[in-house]
């Protein structure tokens, strides 16, 4: 089983900028533990980050051939894509959308989220430690998918 | 006369994808129809298709030199992008904004457009056969723009 | 196969009012240019007008005695009339929307439909040729709708 | 004592379409059970249905001079009327709004009542057994507001 | 030069129902006071009442023909009524609206007028004398008007 | 058959608080009502009432298991329960949801009923007889569902 | 009988600024209209103008002493002053809102009048002639309320 | 470490009804699985559930005593509850919020959570694995905190 | 004359959390100020504090036998409890509301007061005086009243 | 320590206008009776009323020269003042905000109050006792803050 | 040429109050900066200051005999006047907006603003920079419409 | 010293397209003036525009090696991403949002923008004006920061 993990725009910055609201370690760093947590649950792991809506809407698209499920951070297009939400939508690929701070605790605008409604669910507030919750709900959700279809 | 047709994001998964909301036609054979309307109406035609808003900006932008006129799909961007309605506008194309289903029937988001205003009309929820609508539409605004500037 | 086209209120006035708005033809050759259409389509077709919301309720009501399909223009019952709307979902019959004039580039009721969201689709912006097309989406519909009934 | 019963728009249609929303009895047959409950409550009563509202302001104005009570469904008027609303007020008479489906469970501009202000009360849900429920209020308000009175 | 004045719905009860809100002479008598500042004005003056929006449509379309200005209490039809505001428009007729009531000082549905963006101007809250004052301010709408055109 | 009847908060207060807002009965006399037209209806009957939202929801868990269906006067819990609705909706229990006064005709937070869309119905504003016709209502529920099952 | 006429902040520069808005007339031409007018209904006015919140709450609680009634037009105040809402309301005097422009045809926090709930009336949209028929609508009020006193 | 797991109003119900929303597992499963991963991650835990607002206060206010973290299903007192939210930001401690559906797809009152600004972080829908997520969010929660404080 | 003060839920917290947005005293040091000032007043006063909304509808239903007025910080439930309200309105018992903290100053939610309304004014952001002055303001209001009743 | 009362617009009609909002006291014998308390308090007091805002903004800009502390009664101001706000917040001075009427259960535009957020603390609904509780109120906080900076 | 400046109220205490906010200059000094900047670009340049709206009025209607352009801070007014954007809007001088603070980046009240429709532009956010960028946009925008009208 | 300019989308076609709104300057043309302006301060300036969201999200990213500070037009961007915002936050460089036309004077949707409240302030509605006054924004802003910094 493989998971696609995506990192939407600005998560590069990681480590470096802001730690008090977004954590000290950086992507790469981030992306191991990633890589470490899939070894544990006996899966492979892609990380992926863009800046570019369109490709992560190529990314979604192409998904369902290689990918069983999604983790997806989508940062600012959160709030304002509708687009990764039809993509979502469309290929029916089973979505776990993760941030790292507590989207609700912020700002009035960052609470309203486009994705959540087609994803299986959304993790937001512990940091790195989103991802790694996302990546164990994105592997129950895949493993419960392929016994029901098989 | 040559119109151009703009598919926005997540078109090319038409017919393979959610039939039940959009239709079993795949994108290249709605093309194919459109084609074949304009062969009857006597125009030329020419479709895209892209996840970039970037690349509708600049398809807009150069429409005026070689199309009498647009019809455009703008998907998701529909509800988001203003930067599409400023194209539209300032390049003065004559638009027919087009959408396979009924808007108004469906998440209240989509219920709104940027783009309705700029555009001529909007046409909505007659599948494939809303492109094959928005052509006839465009050739008449188009050619009625002709007349009035000869 | 019949098609029903129905005028709302004011639309007797077409062609000698606010030619600005609604454009220069009259509503009687209105009916003239969709009543060559239809026969272009194969088709017959039968215009009404009237001022009065408990008529246009009779008329769609019995509609699917005669009638495969409904062509409407609301006009100003569009954002007002929960009745037609009840109306047109109790008896099915496939129904398009049509509009003169952009209702979406209008005052902001305007851009609200009650009728919308029962309706098959929604034209809008195209003047005289908004019945054209909306002509020509009705004898699609009621022909896809007849085949899967047969 | 004499009820009146009013009937909204579309209401004629019961029965014969979306029976899963509006039940399977006929107008003619809840008028039936309407009128076997108003033997068993000892009080006389007449049902109109009409899709006109100046005719249901008609039957407002003249109802104080025969009828003790009123019973009405103003079905979409409901939403949309403040004449309606306008002359229960002006008359005065005691009046129990019903409906057949529960309209605080449909779409949410059918949970707006332009009445309700002005009835003495509502009543929802209960398919045929509103209009049987409300005339038993009815009975109940109309009783004793005479003995108020004598 | 000729003046209508349209009554709305449930003004035929002025007089004898909710005194304290709308005074205690009947349309009648206020007909009748319009009638004698007519005079004083030196203007004929045409007074009807419906309860049917369908009627006052009609009276508007048709009033440019025979009538220099309208004077309209739209009642209940001010907070609902589309229809009359683009009857008011498309003739362009000089229009003053009247209310008897201060509406703007009731239920706050009351505020919002269909109608006042069209007309000329508004005048609310004298009761009988809303009528006297409108008919003045059509007058003089109606003279300058006249001076323009000549 | 047996009914079970809630009364929600400060509901024990009837008879001897605001009267011309709740009537003149005790909550006693009006249980006493209900078990008499239990009686009529030929069904058991049992009224509870408490000020606890926990205790509330343990009745209605509990219903199901004895009672055929729930008439409940959620009172001031009718505004601010979303607990009381789960529980109605979880157990699928047929309720019916009565008001002693007309809470569309109070203030704007009255409008506003959890409960209402989990509930078959709601009766509201016609006093103690609010109780007996929401009876007369869970009965005809009950029985009918009763019915189907068997 | 005396009535006291204020005019709000700006109006001074009636007829030299935006006469297509305003009109022609400067205030002291509109001040003799009035004057003209009062000599006509044989009362006694004065008319004053000034930029100050303030001075218009002073002149208000001064006026029941030497007037019988008042013709203001707030302006910009309209929309923004409680204070002279509280003064009118304190004092109690007969007052009567008028406007030049039609307030409800401009921009949409031009629709709100915090005075307008206590004043007796309003008339807006007719130029200089609102201030006419204000007097009027003035004299009437005062008239009938020394009518009751006495 | 210890952890306390609540579980808001109605869960006891999970398993027997609705389980096509809220999945197959009894409370009491839930809360073996809960055991289970506890005992894998060599914390404590105790899981309690109540329907009453005030008992969750209390067992707040007490947990930091005996606790190192909570992690709380507040079910429908997400939405009405304060109360729970001035708890969990009195006593300051680290809080996890879980659901088993996917609130942000459910009715629009849903996605407002009272809780989620002062909990560390919120995981919805995935039945019970938010639990298990929960348990492994609150566990590293309070292992950073006690190495802080160390 | 005897006062009871009611403190809702959490604030039996006060002086061990959150000290600098609710103080450093203890709840039990509050009650001994408020005895205190009681004393001062020459009066009695009895304080309770509780985490149940049904326990203080208990305490307000049975005040009138004993208790001249009411002081109330209902905390928390300030902004949730309609049932609060309902049982104040229904005993009306003469109530003074009471916040430590100035509720204007923080969250927008802390800004509506369901208890407001139907108490005889509200004292917040003063700390441990705003009981001592509602103390104070409660005396005075049953004095007025028992004046007035004698 | 000298204590600064501030009276907003129309205060000044206190005890001769609708005594039965604002009570029968004058604005005089207020003034006596807060000079009576602040003797009691041993401190001195100087009240001012004004209609103009902007002799408030220069009696607050001097205050902190010689005055501990504010009690102002912004009145009308309330709702419209952000200028008072301002000058409140730039100062620094210790402010409570009064009001003789309940603003909270009054015109919903009254809700609102620009000051509160940068007052210490708001009462009001205590008539002339208001201002009474302000004063003692406003000592307390300036004592503290004399402490404080000591 | 010649620039009015107007300072709103509340500025003269600028250096004295809130540096963090407004900076440390005093308004003298802000002057100095604004006179010297006047005599680079080759203008005269007169600051006013002042508290009272309605001074602002008399400055700004006299301005267009002395001066080209209007740079304004209207302060707190810029939020609550719509008599100084009546005041601007009927002039037509050409008028800058500026502001000390980021108003965007403050309360959500300030985010609007009543004069920015009506002035050329709006400058806000950087200190006393804004005025000297102010006064410079003032000076080009007086420059181009001397060209204009020449 | 070194300033980056970013043009967003649509801004390559200034001067060609809608001149009345946006002036009649090319951009290469604004990109001289900017040039010039740079070299009278004695600052570097780079230009860049860009229809592409992903690529002012990686020269905002990267600027911070290379440039003091930002000044940025967003253009359509303004109004609808959340990353460009988030991009400048996490970067922290000195940022100035510039628009051509005054955006408080045009469609509502244009006077939110996402940027204002990260950026040190806003400067709209001076044509290219606008760009000449920022980049002086964007020097003194770039030049007090070096100042703090060393």
């Amino acid at each position: 089983m493989k998971i696609l993990v995506i990192h939407g725009p600005n998560l590069n910055l990681l480590g470096t900028r802001e730690p008090e609201v977004y954590g000290r370690l950086t992507l790469a760093q981030i992306d191991q533990k990633i890589a470490a947590t899939a070894k544990t649950l006996q899966v492979e792991v892609e990380c992926r980050q863009t800046h570019e809506e369109g490709k992560i809407l190529e990314w979604i698209q192409a998904a369902p051939g290689g990918f069983a499920a999604l983790v997806i951070n989508p940062a600012a297009f959160t709030h304002t894509s509708v687009a990764i939400r039809d993509a979502i939508a469309a290929t029916g690929i089973p979505t776990v959308e993760v941030h790292l701070s507590n989207i609700h605790a912020r700002e009035s605008f960052r609470r309203h989220s486009f994705i959540a409604p087609v994803a299986a669910g959304q993790i937001s507030g512990f940091g790195q430690e989103s991802y790694l919750l996302g990546l164990r709900a994105a592997v129950t959700l895949a493993s419960s998918q392929s016994e029901h279809s098989s």
